[in-house]
């Protein structure tokens, strides 16, 4: 299995597994209500907690899933400004943080999208949006993610957050698919890097093996947040047996480096094996590894031909999850995946890259060499 | 405990703990992955299947929650259509349903408003569409709930599906309060009336005591939602575990009609009971039994009250959830709340209304009827 988001296993530790079989005989299936309504509990306040400290921020709100976290927050922030304000989006944010820009009061003109992790195009909207008399009062936001999933991209954090300290911006950043991965915590690539974003948005449902999703930041805009966002409010709240797993999943790994050590290792051994082999791993700086394709339907067809032959289970990429054409599979080993593993699948891909007579390394450079000229 | 939505008290049926526990252990905590990547499993398939025979249609999508059913659901519909579409839309609609049609891509002219289940109204729209020609090629889609959940009220199904024929519209209903609770086999008032509704929204976090919610309709419409809806493509599913609780849930409601007859039997009792004893309980047609209280200080208090002096657990219900100046406890029994019980709340009641001089029955018949002359 190359392909799960339960980067690091944790959807299998005991310590969750036992925490969630202790909560489902406590508390039950469900949770009965909406977090305003009878479906609140201690476990949802600890999780909160626990989520808070993982950010090292004022106060934390669990959503459903990341999507609606993200869909929550984006959709709502804009209205605690009655001043108004304007959305700085990188191109490739994920559809979560699209649709809820998009939901919000803003319009299409207060929605300015700049190229992928490109900090001089961001710069310059900004400048223009400083020279600009009906921007003046504007709250200005940077909406960014860390690890960029398909690509496997990690933005400029630090030179954003330059950025945004000196156009005086608010920064909201995606983490989904750091948390639990980067820093000394588990507290994604800002910890890493020591970076303070003022809102973090992140999921239970990848690193930490779970389900649902969360918003960390000041106890004044989480508090703003969950009183208007009817995302947040008009829905039943997770199940506490889903709480409980979570809670155990965070405190190990705020503890425990060995899980992300291991990825770390794997992921850079087998970037470097596909590469040995002359197979077209894209230029990833994170621990996923994509491996380019280019075409919808042999990429469904590669896919089928791993799971049959190989027994290698990895799902084809297509639109709308990648653009058309940058169809790829999106390898993503974890602390279970030994060498022995990986060598296993070099092999397979080697073998069926022949077969169809796909793109390899070399071309596949050729290709982006000509992708950066234009 | 008076307010929970696990109505039926599902979420701690032995069947439903056991099937869950049973999942964790085989599946892990979280599904690792989209549907469409990694997080589908057997379960969430056969889910589908149930749901679809629940509700006697071709097909059924599992989303989140409810709330992302609706949102999912109603966002996209329009979509499918190219030569456009108009909503008529029950002013008491829920949240998710509101922002749903608000997210498609139709215009606010689009979207039409019809006074709580008022026919005439209803009509009066068609008719006017009928006659206008820049609506005449348009879909119509008539959306509304069976139960609305705060209230009480239930909504004339019979009659909107003789004028959705009349005017050959589609029809969407929410039946997330009903589900389980009505109908031979807790198929929803649709089903009791065996009234055929188009599409169906329901939720798996009431009375079936889990997590999650779901649309159930003809194979092309639940195919094209599946296909072009960001949330729920977009997002990790439901974690086996849950959806296993909510198999094994579905399976014993659709059987038994033990928890559904009690519940209805103490819903009409405590009803009952309540007017008796000249306590305002406001006309609901439903198993909800929702008192009155009319302001939004008071009613926290009462519920403080409720709960320190009597160890009654019920929340207040205050503006969004409800209009301003009509908040209210909102009491669900359950078949667990025997007779014993309810007297015990009654009497409590009655000491906290005399002790603060609350509107009784009679007053709020009064009420009432100055509300329908205006
Ligand atoms: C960047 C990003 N943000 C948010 C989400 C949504 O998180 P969740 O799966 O918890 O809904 C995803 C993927 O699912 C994602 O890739
Ligand atoms: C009428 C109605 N529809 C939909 C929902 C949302 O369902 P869920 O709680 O599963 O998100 C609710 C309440 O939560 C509701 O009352």
């Amino acid at each position: 299995m190359w392909c799960s988001n339960d980067y690091l296993g944790m959807g299998q530790h005991p310590k969750v597994i036992k925490a969630m079989v202790q909560a489902l005989k406590l508390y039950g299936a469900g949770s009965g209500g909406t977090r305003n309504i009878g479906g609140n509990t201690n476990l949802h306040v600890q999780l909160e907690n626990e989520l808070a400290d993982l950010h090292n921020k004022e106060a934390a709100l669990v959503c459903t899933s990341g999507y609606v976290a993200n869909e929550a927050g984006l959709s709502t922030l804009p209205s605690l400004f009655p001043q108004g304000a304007i959305y700085f989006s990188d191109e490739e944010n994920h559809a979560s943080m699209i649709y809820g820009m998009r939901y919000s009061k803003l319009g299409k003109k207060d929605i300015r999208v700049f190229k992928h992790n490109d900090i001089k195009h961001l710069e310059s909207l900004l400048e223009a949006s400083n020279n600009d008399i009906e921007d003046k009062d504007k709250v200005k936001i940077i909406v960014f993610e860390s690890v960029y999933s398909m690509s496997g991209t990690i933005s400029p954090v630090e030179t954003i957050k330059d950025i945004a300290k000196r156009y005086g911006a608010l920064t909201y950043i995606d983490e989904v698919h750091a948390v639990g991965l980067y820093g000394k915590r588990g507290g994604g690539v800002t910890q890493e890097r020591g970076i303070d974003i003022d809102i973090i948005s992140g999921t239970l449902g990848k690193a930490f093996g779970t389900h649902g999703g969360y918003l960390a930041g000041s106890s004044l805009i989480i508090d703003c947040i969950r009183s208007y966002s009817p995302s947040f409010i008009f829905t039943t709240s997770l199940p506490p047996v889903t709480v409980a797993g979570s809670i155990a999943s965070i405190q190990h790994v705020k503890e425990s480096e060995k899980e992300r050590k291991l990825l770390h290792e794997h992921s850079k051994f087998m970037k470097k094996r596909l590469q040995e082999e002359n197979l077209p791993v894209l230029p990833s700086a994170s621990h996923i590894v994509p491996l380019f394709i280019g075409n919808p339907n042999v990429c469904k067809e590669v896919s089928d031909v791993f799971f049959k032959e190989y027994q290698i289970y990895v799902q084809p990429i297509n639109y709308p999850t990648v653009p058309r054409e940058q169809e790829l599979l999106r390898l993503s080993p974890g602390p279970l995946h030994t060498h022995d593993k990986i060598e296993n699948f070099v092999a397979a891909a080697k073998k069926i890259w022949t077969r169809f007579s796909l793109v390899n390394y070399e071309e596949l450079q050729e290709r982006l060499k000509v992708r950066i000229h234009q």
